[in-house]
């Protein structure tokens, strides 16, 4: 498997390490990266994480085998537009989207005849650093990647993608886009507004100084994640603003029950919720849901 | 600055660290536990962090010089009846509650005579992992040590305290134990109770293991304080209640505020909370409120 020319759209953290990641492993020949922020792409191309620049999404595509989609999910629809006409026969279109039914949505509006060759796919490997800067070859390793396949995909690209980001260390596997975005909803999408909200809420205050200063490392993991990017999160909570707001819902039941135990002193509800809760985190921790 | 005889009651995380950090810096000449878990007083008599183990703490308190009050908070109140009857005449007793107004009240129902020799303090390092086996001499280091002082204190006493916790590396501050029970109630006492309620939600549903398998690093980092101590926590949340329930109100109004952004699908305003978030949190890594 090798792709001589890749395109990678938006070459941030995620399509920056998927870049640097082929090179490693001599997937691919050229890549040829596209992308907004001119002191990124600089950076990008100074630390080798692309090949050349093209000046826009269409002309990185133009003559690439693979075309990596890893910007906002809310520029996709455009792009896809603007890359459609410019796809030579047999090149694959792919997508590093954190959220799944809003884009196979945007796909089949706009791809056209194309859209069998678009295979959707999620990498699980955030982080709170952003940006060209931050990209990594080992970002994938041991990371899982979702692909939620078209009706229209082929079996051969299918697998070819699964192949490659094998090839990069990831595990693969095959969801439903609904059934995506309402695990994301949950373990990924949530956390990262609880943790915005949580940091945002001490930071507005009169005495936020003072809270800041008595902050600890409990803090700093649970809030690690409100470092993360705020334009792409704002996209993710857009398009998945339904299923995130039934985990708000729940949540808020859930954080409405322990507030109960606390009105009533409920020590021995508080304690069995507690210790539920570190027992399937260990469980978690031990590998039993791998 | 040399206490010859040094009670531990709890030979926990906290308590198994202090210990081992004042053997380190040659603080003290003898330790002697006190604890309820059979098992986990061995490993503390076996891993070195005390020199012998008493039956209680009353007499473990016996002719100590400095008696260190670790366990969790609800069993203080009666701790302090126990051992004041047996401290000998010039020793201090100091506690590592993560409560402050709680441990006040308790200690001046209780310890009678013996109140002014009573130094509360807060040590600011937890842990997700308990017990003896988890105790670690530079545990303190580069940390905060919060005393609440009492108006019975004595100045040398306070400055004795504060210099042995300075002298194992910890930053020592006073406050007002009200002061400290609100400003941790923000900034660690609410993040638990956010961290144990999603593992908990995620937990319970039927699809639990498929949720947990998808989880990565921002759940690992947000949820790692639901590993913590459930006794432990369940008395925290008891004896702050009040401060806590403020706090899930606050948070659960900031929290309200988003879902509207979400039901309305208005980018801007979670993009501009979202930066808000990450800004705050970029000045505190910096160092701006240390």
């Amino acid at each position: 498997m090798f792709f001589q020319r890749v395109a990678v759209i938006g070459v941030g953290l995620i399509g920056g390490s998927f870049s640097l990641a082929l090179k490693e492993k001599k997937l691919c020949g050229h890549v040829v990266g596209a992308g907004r922020g001119r002191a990124n792409m600089k950076v990008a191309l100074k630390r080798g994480v692309i090949d050349s620049a093209a000046p826009d999404a269409a002309a990185a595509a133009r003559n690439s085998d693979l075309v990596m989609i890893s910007t906002p999910v809310s520029q996709f629809e455009g792009i896809f537009r603007e890359i459609k006409g410019n796809l030579k026969p047999g090149s694959l279109v792919m997508d590093a989207g954190s959220t799944k039914r809003d884009v196979v949505a945007a796909a089949r509006r706009a791809l056209g005849s194309r859209l069998a060759r678009f295979v959707p796919a999620h990498p699980i490997a955030g982080a709170e650093h952003s940006g060209a800067a931050a990209a990594n070859p080992a970002l994938f390793r041991d990371r899982r990647v979702v692909l939620t396949p078209l009706k229209e995909n082929r079996k051969q690209d299918l697998d070819a993608i699964a192949a490659l980001w094998s090839r990069i260390g990831a595990r693969v596997s095959r969801m439903t886009p609904a059934a995506h975005d309402q695990v994301f909803a949950a373990v990924s999408h949530l956390p990262h507004l609880l943790a915005y909200a949580l940091v945002n809420d001490v930071s507005r205050r009169r005495n936020a100084a003072q809270l800041f200063g008595y902050a600890a490392g409990g803090f700093r993991d649970f809030t690690r994640i409100a470092s993360s990017h705020p334009e792409m999160w704002r996209d993710i909570c857009v398009a998945n603003g339904d299923q995130l707001l039934a985990e708000v819902a729940r949540f808020s039941a859930e954080l409405g029950k322990i507030r109960k135990f606390l009105v009533r002193k409920d020590a021995k509800s508080l304690e069995r919720l507690f210790a539920r809760a570190r027992a399937a985190r260990e469980r978690w921790l031990n590998g039993e849901y791998a």
